[in-house]
């Protein structure tokens, strides 16, 4: 089967390159002429419009910003073949994607909603698919998301809409276990041993046999690696939405989850207070594993 | 040198085992007869009394709960041969290790403060070991702690009461990062996608190239492995104080650490009201890593 991949940023052009290194024909699409050239050199076969890609795509992969998402859902469920399989791999709100779901099934094209974990290191390791939607049109492509995705990196969720939940939960977690670490470092930096502790040292043994070790930790220890001064950057932690919704989800169903609310709470803190060293911290974690951008802190 | 290891219990039979894996000596002393038993299998000789463990140690590591080790320490500092080299491996509170180190360096007797993490599993995959305390000491105890420790598992921290604070710090990240895959967890189990989502198969894919993997995600894999009825077992999580050492400490220092203090505090609540499926799964990871008791619901 061909694939259409709709996007080719970061993690778009990850996955174009993962499936072109197995040799699977893939077409591309994007606004950017610069991404679709660096793609182009992979063997992604550049179309010029999004209904030119639906034309020679057997399965379509939208990896695009969530805003711009229904529009190109739009578009496909005009111009897609009957029996094309749409697989939404971006951070999809998960009761946006069941209702996708239901209106594409109404014009025979088939949808997957995929939550997408493991930033810009997928491109290298594979990534964590967790996938939504009938289970026979999974089974259909689970041969490429196994090429996508890291070994073990691949699971059918349940029905529409679930393999986004799942990704946002996931993420909800994610903003916790940064706030935890941040928080603690913090303490280090800050605290009775002020100056006396070599943070990257405690990340490195933390890492060797410790309860709280972990891939998160591992990255930690390449920011203090890497990164010398923390008063040019800025602390404030920006959010994707994602664990917003898992703290609405949370209440809706009466379910506490005091930890990610406060770990939510305090990167929108942040932002207007321009934050501390825990945030900063929490920052630089975003730009390691998914190439976010750190802003650098503005002059007093 | 030899060494004595006084408190025989899952860490210090722990150690035992490592150092006499490489066929160091070992003295071993605790107060029960079936601990000493258990050590002896593998060559630890046993002593009648922690007087008797001094006289031919050389390094003292004490390996008991925290209430019991002022106790041991007051031993160890009249009865001690000069020089001898005491490692306090527990969970002592930082502050106390610092006056510990002060009053003993009187008698001529060294004092190391270690920080010990990994748990039930440090046994076979080594220990992270974080230690204060001069550096020379320090470095002549190195070798023996290399054996006790997971490859590249040991840091010396800095001055004396640095290892056990690291320590402190390292406990207060693990009940936030618990906490945060715990109220995921809880989420999955009773939000919108209730009884339809296989918690263990989210568990492991969440392993495989996710941004939030981790040995903790791995355990709490197993226990979905494990436990089929939840039902059964109590929501009340336990802690050892450290946790509540840790947001002291911050507030002292005007460090905000919402998130490890929201882990702790729904930790203490769950005491009270019998907790939730969050506070089992933690109950459940704390039996995991460490071996604690979880506790059986009681009928209501």
């Amino acid at each position: 089967m061909n694939i259409g991949i709709i996007g080719l940023g970061k993690m778009g052009e990850s996955i174009a390159y993962r499936l072109r290194q197995e040799n699977v024909f893939v077409f591309g699409f994007d606004l950017s002429q610069t991404l679709c050239q660096n793609a182009a050199k992979h063997g992604v076969i550049i179309t010029n419009t999004v209904e030119d890609l639906l034309k020679t795509s057997d399965i379509v992969w939208i990896m695009v910003p969530v805003a711009a998402t229904p529009e190109i859902i739009s578009i496909i469920q005009k111009h897609a073949k009957t029996g094309t399989i749409v697989i939404d791999g971006g951070n999809s709100y998960f009761k946006d994607s069941q209702k996708q779901a239901k209106i594409l099934e109404t014009t025979s094209i088939h949808f997957l909603d995929c939550g997408t974990s493991g930033g810009i290191w997928g491109r290298q390791n594979g990534f964590c698919l967790m996938v939504g939607g009938k289970k026979d049109i999974f089974d259909t492509v689970k041969p490429y998301l196994d090429i996508i995705a890291a070994p073990g990196g691949v699971l059918y969720t349940g029905p529409s809409g679930s393999g986004h939940y799942v990704k946002m939960v996931h993420n909800g977690i994610e903003y916790g276990i940064m706030q935890s670490y941040a928080e603690g470092f913090h303490v280090l930096q800050g605290g009775e041993f002020q100056d006396q502790l070599n943070l990257k040292d405690i990340a490195t043994v933390w890492s060797h046999g410790s309860v709280i070790q972990s891939w998160l930790l591992e990255l930690t220890k390449q920011i203090f690696e890497e990164y010398k001064d923390f008063d040019i950057i800025s602390g404030a932690a920006q959010e994707s939405g994602m664990g917003k919704w898992t703290i609405d989800e949370a209440k809706q169903h009466s379910i506490p989850i005091s930890v990610i609310e406060s770990a939510y709470k305090t990167r929108k803190e942040s932002q207007k207070t321009g934050g501390n060293f825990a945030t900063k911290l929490i920052a630089l974690m975003r730009n390691k594993f998914g190439g976010h951008t750190v802003g650098k802190k503005e002059k007093s």
